[in-house]
């Protein structure tokens, strides 16, 4: 009998699934849309099918089903529909939901005890003792929370480029940056043309449309001190965050999403913190294949994984 | 022949018109609904209705009129279907629009130079030289700007709540009072009850409306030290928008907006940063007059103006 397992990740923009055998070789991988229940109403049957047609192109049924869902927290932390679609299609082993944060977790260490740091649009801390998710920080939107991350450094750099046009601020390379993304406006004295027109292009958009903007921090930093100091001031909240779990010294910290990627100066900021403990995370749909194949007792190989996979992961 | 005035406050939830004759009593007051362009679609027309309902009073026809209009600027600093509407009623002298900072400014000051400084949801300080409006700062809205008002407070306020409940921030008496106005929710482990209807509540409002919880900073400084930290950077905030004016030393800077009210620890602040120079806005309906009975050559007798109102003046 098959020990192979399916995993799947469901993501808000699409769907992967992968059939992995139990010596780590990838057998199958299939793709779709969105699978994420908070952005699509068909999100379950979606992920049923990526998971029939990768089962189907593996040709061997899983004896386990791990599934990476962002926003499962939310969701109350289980997804019955998602279940029952997966048996609609003849899947029968057991099936198991968790957040995307496990899905970054297991795809960058073994250890049994960690965290994440994600930080793209929002930022999210978790801690995970014994592969369990013990705790959460974070992650409460761009109103309540997301301390130091993509929109908040958005947010951060509109409030400069606002400022210097209304004479308050400090002059910042971020300025013309930012303009360049307006359309003219007309005047209305005593406001500059600019100002008229930088106010009516941000408030037109949805608020966390300013996310956009992040990475203007990122590339004007560190030569213009206001980009610098927004680089800076994110760092230091999602290093805050992170603190604020209880992390045993020396455990591994996972870090994940395109604020804390491998040329970004808040991740550079984060890693001189972290030191060697810094982990960069991988491809969350090799993280839930490691743990379904954990549960079934196998040694998973992640670099065996990757290099068997028909589909170049770069996802994280 | 009369040489009376009307002024008129053009405001998002009411429209209030008085007659004045040059000696500063005042001849007819009267109300109606929204009269700002931005709140309402017959801005204009409530604002001429009420206008002829004031003059019609009096008994006499104005020879000039001041109205003082929210948001004018955003409006392009003239509103042509006003005057037409004012027109159409029969009023035919000279017809000046200006800006609720001038209702508040004058109301308050007889001085040709000098600043004001409003904190209600949003913040705005503008410069008056020569009895001008010549410089404007912030009032960019709660997204670019507005910083250490209503909406900046109350977000300090949600996000501090969210920082303790999220296990991120100190302990504060903001939590327990911003509770109160929650309705209670399902758990989410691993986040809490309390955490969970928190986070439902201020997203499912607008975010404007986390203004309210400004209030709850106020009275729970300086008791609580996360309160009074918010009080304080507010101060700060509104000072530094004040700063960037170039306002001549000793120059009267009239405070208005409930943030800055008598009994406001963010206005106790201010005042003693300013001292002597810090003036309390009286109502704008009296500043109008004032600006309009100076039109006209008159010397305004403000007490006398408010002595001599029939409906009780208590907008400011």
């Amino acid at each position: 009998m098959s020990r192979a397992i399916l995993a799947v990740d469901a993501g808000g923009t699409s769907t992967r699934a992968m059939v992995v055998a139990p010596d780590s070789t990838c057998l199958a991988e299939t793709r779709g849309g969105p699978g994420n229940p908070r952005s699509s109403a068909i999100a379950s049957q979606t992920i049923a099918r990526v998971s029939h047609e990768a089962i189907d192109a593996a040709g061997t049924s899983p004896r386990t089903v791990v599934i990476t869902m962002a926003g499962l927290v939310s969701l109350g932390g289980a997804h019955p529909e998602t279940v029952d679609a997966l048996r609609a299609v003849g899947v029968e082993c057991p099936v198991r939901l968790v957040t995307d944060l496990h899905g970054i977790y297991f795809s960058a260490t073994d250890a049994p005890s960690g965290a994440v740091l994600l930080a793209g649009t929002g930022a999210t801390a978790a801690f995970f003792e014994q592969r369990e998710l013990t705790s959460l920080r974070d992650g409460l939107g761009w109103l309540l929370g997301d301390a130091g991350a993509g929109f908040w450094m958005g947010r951060e750099v509109a409030r400069a480029v606002a400022a210097e046009l209304d004479h308050r601020g400090p002059l910042t390379s971020l300025t013309q940056r930012a303009l360049n993304l307006v359309s003219s406006s007309s005047p209305t004295p005593p406001r500059s043309n600019e100002l008229a027109a930088f106010i009516a292009w941000a408030y037109e958009g949805r608020p966390v449309d300013l996310a956009q903007l992040a990475v203007m921090a990122a590339e004007e930093s560190p030569t213009d001190a206001v980009a610098a100091d927004i680089c800076s001031r994110a760092a230091s909240h999602l290093i805050e965050t992170l603190s604020s779990l209880p992390v045993p010294h020396g455990s591994p910290v996972v870090l994940g999403g395109s604020v804390l990627g491998p040329t970004s100066p808040v991740g550079d900021i984060v890693r001189d913190y972290l030191g060697p403990r810094a982990v960069h995370a991988r491809d969350g749909l090799t993280g839930a294949a490691v743990l379904a194949l954990r549960t079934l007792g196998s040694t998973p190989d992640r670099s065996r994984i990757e290099a068997t996979r028909p589909i170049a992961a770069i996802d994280t």
